[in-house]
């Protein structure tokens, strides 16, 4: 069989799981991840290395990643804020650590309380750590707020491109581009991911869009037509409800995998049983909303993966 | 001021009511056109003619058009499924009428107990009736069940491009193409808007797109990118939870707008106004759901319209 067109990289564990109030079960996690696993999904990530205290969802962060690494051919990744989560993700065995740069200058100040300047010298202290001790794991730059901001409004492109090229000068293997707030528009998305890979050619990674306007899919076709060939989504769109303030509204795996799969464009994972891995994430959040318009309506009559749909 | 790049057809009045269970008062519907029309939208599909005891609904129709046809510059459209409908809809001044063509023989049969080649000339009696008697009078056939069918499976293209040529010659003025079931991707609405413009030029029309799965955008979005300008949406995603089987799920017209203004594609629609009229249509049919995930996110900081955003 030949290998997917594009990598969809699932962000629910993490993403997701740190947006909601309830917190997982430690062995609902596990069958979830086995679930999208056994679906095909080959990039999942897993966890984020932050203090328990100022994120009860993460205290397990290391158990899910010493499991997650079990699973051949898995790339499991972590965030990490900076160097000491760093070195509890690699202590566990992270395949690929990623960090969240944030392009607004208020949304750095207002999430992690540092400037995007401090945030690149994190990227520097985090590349230099793993060259050292774990040099075959990657590590990427995710700019944050790159297609605006709810405190800041605008972001100026101009900043963006900036900010993932000194990611890049700093140490980061990739940079992708979120759409952290979901202000994103098509053309937007692809004028700056073309920057992007004029700016760091395909050292360019991963589009991270949300849904919070309706725009997701549309975003994300956007980025594939530009080369984007890798794409963050979450399943049952878990981040919330895209419609409360504050949410994050991800893309809807289901629905995403749905859209590439019926152009034709192979992304590795059953469809049947990605939604199968619905289950193990209700029965681990009971109570928490679950999205998706695939898995209400059905695939189309006829519907086989692997055949154009004409 | 210029005109708008695009054209957006609001179906909703005709489309989405027809869809639910629920009759909308005539003086609703009037405040509802009124409130789309003081938004900038310049064609509403208002009603149907059709037999009162088939479609409750739609037994003001006559008196919908009389008083639509009073807005200065709006296109006043009315779906007829036969010539007895069109005499009534140019009897109360309809400016153009519409007529479904189903590429699908299943959904054909079920849905007008007619023939493809039956319907065709349907619209053959329907454009020799308005010559005759009301030349001015635009006539569209759109191509139903174009993208897939629930009844039917896979259509075959070659069909859906036949069928739209035959309306053609048969008098229609513009064939667009549906997906009236929601089965549409991206690739597949390029390709086959694509082969519309080769067979019949700029006779080629709208696109009507549902987001049952999710894709309505990301398909509109690829049939503008194909040279497609008439976009037809309904306010609040109007035609049923697209959840729930049977439902239309049709393209918000809230969320479209929305995307083509964010890219700066220029609607002539004012989107605050826009979500105004979402007041007249929740008044109209109580406990009716509307949708539109613009409307409950709002529109993002520091946005205005007629400027492209960064």
């Amino acid at each position: 069989m030949n290998p997917p067109d594009i990598l969809i990289s699932e962000v629910g564990p993490r993403d997701g799981l740190q947006s909601v109030k309830g917190t997982m079960p430690t062995a609902d996690k596990l069958r979830w991840i086995d679930a999208l696993y056994a679906a095909g999904v080959r990039e999942i990530e897993v966890a984020s290395f932050v203090p328990a205290r100022l994120l009860p969802q993460m205290a397990d962060a290391a158990d899910v990643v010493r499991h997650a690494v079990t699973l051949p051919g898995l790339t499991v990744m972590a965030l990490v804020p900076n160097r000491k989560g760093a070195e509890a993700a690699l202590a566990a065995g992270a395949h690929k650590l990623t960090m969240p740069v944030s392009a607004s200058v208020a949304h750095s100040l207002a999430n992690v309380r540092k400037t995007r300047e401090e945030m690149v010298e994190e990227v520097r202290a985090v590349s230099d750590l793993r060259r050292e001790i774990a040099p075959h794991v990657k590590l990427e730059a995710g700019i944050s707020t790159a297609f605006g901001c709810t405190l800041q409004g605008d972001v100026p492109e101009d900043d963006v491109i900036q900010l993932a090229a000194q990611c890049i000068a700093a140490g980061a293997d990739e940079s992708g581009l979120s759409d952290t707030v979901g202000y994103a528009n098509p053309a937007q998305v692809r004028r700056l991911f073309r920057r992007l890979r004029a700016e760091i050619g395909d050292k360019a990674g991963a589009a991270h869009m949300h849904n919070t306007r309706g725009l997701g899919l549309a975003n994300c076709l956007a980025a594939y037509e530009e080369g984007v060939r890798t794409f963050d989504a979450s399943l049952g769109g878990l981040g919330g409800c895209p419609y409360a303030p504050g949410a994050s509204g991800n893309v809807v795996t289901e629905d995403l995998v749905f859209m590439f799969e019926a152009m034709g464009v192979r992304t590795g994972i059953d469809i049947q049983k990605l939604i199968a891995a619905r289950s193990p994430l209700i029965a681990g959040l009971p109570g928490e909303p679950v999205y998706g318009m695939t898995p209400e309506a059905g695939l189309p009559k006829g519907f086989m993966q692997g055949t154009v749909h004409v």
